[in-house]
């Protein structure tokens, strides 16, 4: 791979990208390079390398994700649900085709079977080229990916999952499907009775209308529902949001600590303290949840 | 005041602060207009209006705060150390010229005076003309404020103080006798028996090695440390680490409730249950601090 640095510095310009939101504010980061420009049916993906947070991942002109901090959210998606269930085998992730909620899950013994759902074959190829430590799970026997919409997927399938995590892109991103009451009776009706789903939720200080809609859309399926956030230095406002909902009133209650034990060592971020401690909110962001 | 926006719109330029860490990444703010720009004996001093975080103050070029998310900051600043002390009457702020601790200090009943140690008086000037809801304790008869190095406060000040909080401005910044030796040994002396001292130590993520300078100069002359952490959109990776240190080993197991109780409905960040969060850290953060 060139070096197109040096080049650039010679010519006197820079390569910055600004990830703003509402066009009034975000994060900036000055790129080496850009180290892959496409286009799948569905969107722009576009890889560039960076001085301050590495390889970065692209999608339609937003950023997803960064090498330097993705262990973070992905970390984040996966083992709260995890660490709660008491014996998950079977978990299905959609929108996951970038590979790293798969890497997170499969590092707890108890899975048998993980299966990745995303309407975009090309994230995938992508991570595989580019991104070769988020690719690690797809090669595993217990994983298995199928290109296709959400929505379809589950109306097709007849199989429940012990847990369900909704890794979806972004508001208004390339699968409005997912925004849809529809999905959300859809994911439900997949969750087995003993287990749980995960809904990423966005960043609750910019987009706390958003993070309401989810709630919203996710209350009337599940009988116990929390919200939870986590520091993320990559992700607009730094603040991301999730929802952890299950089927029995129980499940909250629950601890499983021989996954705790297990995963945290594996983890850099995830510890048990801090399973406990991402289900405190501000004061601020609580309010922005309905009672 | 002219609103300057419209024009800078019809001349079609865009005025925008990036606010940069090693000048690789950091910050984007979109400004309406500058409010204010002039230069102490120490540091340029300026204030924007922006259109995602209202109005903002910067010294020496760097974003010190924003009207939208200073709360945060000053709450987390303040409140751990006020609610753990047994009976706080006496606080010392040591670089609090913007007034933002002094206004939640005083927010605890118990307290009964307060001195706000700060080198620069024109960053109390302009608080007082552009940020009227942060200066609103100066006019306060517990407090009092003194213009001078923090060094040479404590070199003539015989009194010792309930809680000393370090609001220092940055790594780097226009008072560089704040990050010596000689300073820590001066406010842990300055602190009586049962107090506490408490410490900004910055961005745990971008300066990982002054975070752990700051703790190595604390450390020789308190019984017991912890650190803290909370999230801040606007300020560097989104998260800000503090030092808390007591000269007695009991202080971290008291807890004042009354203290939290009275003082948590005040608060827009600060809950009981967040300051027990704010003591547990991420992993990768928590192996920044020697054992």
């Amino acid at each position: 791979m060139a070096d197109l640095s040096s080049l650039t510095a010679l010519s006197g310009a820079s390569l910055w990208i600004n990830n703003l939101v509402d066009g009034t504010s975000g994060m900036a980061v000055k790129a080496k390079h850009s180290i892959f420009s496409g286009s799948s049916h569905f969107q722009k993906i576009e890889v560039f390398d960076t001085y301050a947070y590495g390889r970065i991942l692209m999608l339609a002109g937003t950023l997803m994700f960064t090498e330097r901090d993705e262990f973070i959210y992905h970390e984040m998606m996966s083992h709260p649900a995890l660490s709660r269930h008491p014996n998950p085998k079977s978990v299905c992730i959609i929108g996951g085709g970038d590979g790293g909620v798969l890497r997170e899950v499969l590092k707890h013994p108890t899975i048998e079977k993980v299966v990745v759902v995303d309407i975009d074959d090309m994230v995938k190829q992508t991570i595989e080229t580019y991104f070769h430590h988020l690719a690690t799970g797809f090669s595993d026997k217990r994983a298995e990916v199928v290109i296709k919409d959400g929505v379809d997927f589950f109306l097709a399938c007849k199989d429940t999952f012990d847990i369900i995590i909704v890794d979806s892109y972004d508001p208004g991103g390339p699968v409005q499907s997912l925004e849809t009451e529809d999905f959300f009776s859809q994911v439900a009706s997949h969750v087995a009775p003993e287990g749980c789903a995960v809904f990423q939720s966005d960043s609750p200080i910019l987009r706390p209308g958003f993070v309401r809609s989810i709630h919203g859309l996710v209350k009337p399926h599940f009988a116990a529902m929390a919200p939870y956030i986590c520091s993320i230095p990559s992700f607009p406002a730094g603040t991301c949001s999730f929802i952890l909902a299950a089927h029995s009133n129980d499940f909250f209650s629950a601890c499983n600590s021989k996954a705790t034990t297990t995963i945290a060592p594996l983890c850099k971020y995830y510890t048990e303290a801090i399973h406990t401690a991402a289900f405190v909110l501000p004061r601020y962001l609580q309010q922005i949840y309905p009672v």
